[in-house]
């Protein structure tokens, strides 16, 4: 990783909106842009590059971020932060005000006020969003062997599948098989949800046993060197009926009419619009209730975001999920999930778990 | 759980504030006064109570929140809002300050703002910090089996501690031990940390391989329904020398100092100033930089705080660790940890893992 190509690239960005330095607190932007793992604290980037935090970061941040001239804290926002700010010279400081609470805000603000030189704090919504959402190649190749994990879980989990195997020890065999392939713990908890809870996008795995004739869903993600991978693979034990086989095939088709037709240039929205209609006209519209994909990086969800309402525009460097399902309460669901990067204008799908059709 | 009286218990709290209604958004107050487990979204507690998720969530919220009408919701919040709250009859609306990003607070304001009736928003402060820490006997019960757990796991270790092993490797040793015994996910990552490493107070299992004569710090924590454990010992393979028996029995008395002087109306500060002053005493002031001890629950740290400006009371029904620790930049570190519960105005101890002295 490049800290100092990434601390450059956030100084244009500042420079862009005027705002002479930056107090980051979001803690994915933290390790980004310092290269200290697992820090909690915060960073101040503007004529120089200050790491904030606390006694059990220090020497750490000594080894990790050696750019970073560290200030150490200890105690209250309002104890440290007027020292801190003695002497700048900032006039507008910008703040992650989708990640900082109201809060702290009203703290810092409270602080600024009261400096010779009052600070203004200046929202930089998105300022680091889209900073991260286009990945440089190191961040891609880690990517990839974070999705090359996932896929060699889907290969073992075909050999483990089998009716009489409740959903939570599965997940657990699958999660055992990712730690010890080369994960760090991981990005999200495994989902395994067989018949009826299939139907829910977001369950937990529980104690229900599986068996056959029932879709099972499984979605899985691993993270190397903090990377993530996410993917998604529907299976069915005993021969498929009609209905399976008509939802597998209608998600399917959405997925890859949505990888096939997807440029840069669009919005999030457009590339949905895709698979949404395609999934409407088959008649399952409402069944498909979740957005088309998401960025993944550093969080297994992060920009950009491929929803009904995403404005953001598509581009060459970004990696995310095409991820199209059917949802029927009390049937089950299907859902189909590929990690896939923009390069040269078009979609090129880096995960490879074989599929039921 | 008892979410009713929870909710019963809240609505008495705004009553003193004067706030009808409460904006929840903190994922574990989520689950505390839902049962929705792993729920993305709000409550809306006041004459009523809503729960406001998207399609991802709302199967699982009927089934498992029936206390709740569930409102469900697409896209922005800048869309959904208004629908939600034409009608209301609120004036004083509170919301969790110190959770809400800045982002969020102010497009709720500017939705509030355009309503023919205008809505307050008045910060809730620690009002969900002060419901969650006394702990119901179900939920003191609930801790104590995850801290069962991870004292299974320091007696499992004592056997695989051996020269040669990795940090990591002996991390995921435990992981496994822990997640096969009971718990779920585990609430924080292990900290394996030998030799030098043990000076980082919060240091990242690595690929140091552990030796013979040096400190080697161990801090893991178990899930169980939930609650969480935290427990943490040092051990030292081979003939213990001078030095690291003076640290271990500083660390040690100043624990045992602590758990038998602590008592029900001390504030947070008061209870962390008994170890800090006989570590200071000691001549170990400057190297035991962090708090005494924090709150254990639903998260792994949560109040009441025992730090040297904390100010809340300890009170009945609180559980909390008591960790003092030595960090010698260059040589490594002790610290113990054990988990405490308040009662009848004094200190019991619940966790029962081995030491050294």
């Amino acid at each position: 990783m490049e800290p100092k190509n990434r601390l450059q690239r956030l100084r244009q960005q500042l420079a862009q909106k005027e705002i002479e330095a930056i107090w980051i607190s979001q803690p994915e932007n933290l390790y980004y842009l310092s290269g200290c793992e697992g820090l909690e604290g915060y960073l101040l980037i503007g004529e120089g590059n200050l790491l904030v935090t606390d006694f059990r970061y220090v020497e750490q941040a000594r080894r990790q971020s050696p750019d970073f001239e560290i200030f150490t804290i200890s105690g209250k926002m309002a104890d440290w932060l007027p020292g801190l700010f003695s002497g700048h010279k900032i006039r507008r400081l910008g703040f992650e005000n989708h990640h900082l609470s109201f809060a702290a805000y009203r703290q810092m603000e409270d602080v600024f006020r009261k400096l010779q030189t009052p600070i203004d704090l200046i929202p930089g919504d998105n300022l680091m969003d889209s900073l991260r959402m286009v990945k440089e190649p190191e961040e891609a190749e880690l990517i990839y062997q974070a999705v090359k994990i996932a896929d060699a879980a889907f290969e073992h989990l075909e050999k483990e599948l089998k009716p009489g195997v409740s959903e939570k020890a599965l997940a657990w065999d699958i999660e055992k098989f990712i730690r010890e392939n080369g994960s760090q713990p991981l990005p999200f908890e495994i989902i395994v949800a067989a018949g009826p809870n299939a139907a829910l996008p977001h369950a937990k795995p529980s104690d229900y046993v599986i068996q056959e004739r029932e879709p099972i869903v499984v979605d899985i993600g691993a993270r190397y060197k903090y990377y993530t991978s996410d993917l998604t693979r529907t299976f069915y034990i005993g021969k498929m009926p009609g209905t399976f086989r008509q939802v597998y095939q209608t998600v399917l088709d959405a997925q890859l009419t949505a990888i096939s037709y997807i440029k840069s240039g669009m919005t999030g929205a457009q590339a949905d619009a895709i698979a949404r209609q395609l999934i409407g006209n088959a008649g399952f519209g409402e069944a498909f209730g979740h957005s088309l994909g998401h960025g993944i990086g550093l969080a297994a969800h992060e920009s950009p975001y491929l929803g009904f309402t995403s404005k953001g525009v598509l581009t060459d460097g970004m990696v995310f999920t095409i991820e199209p399902g059917i949802y029927l309460s009390g049937w089950g669901g299907v859902r189909l999930e590929d990690d896939v990067v923009m390069e040269n204008g078009k979609l090129r799908v880096i995960s490879s778990a074989r599929k039921l059709m």
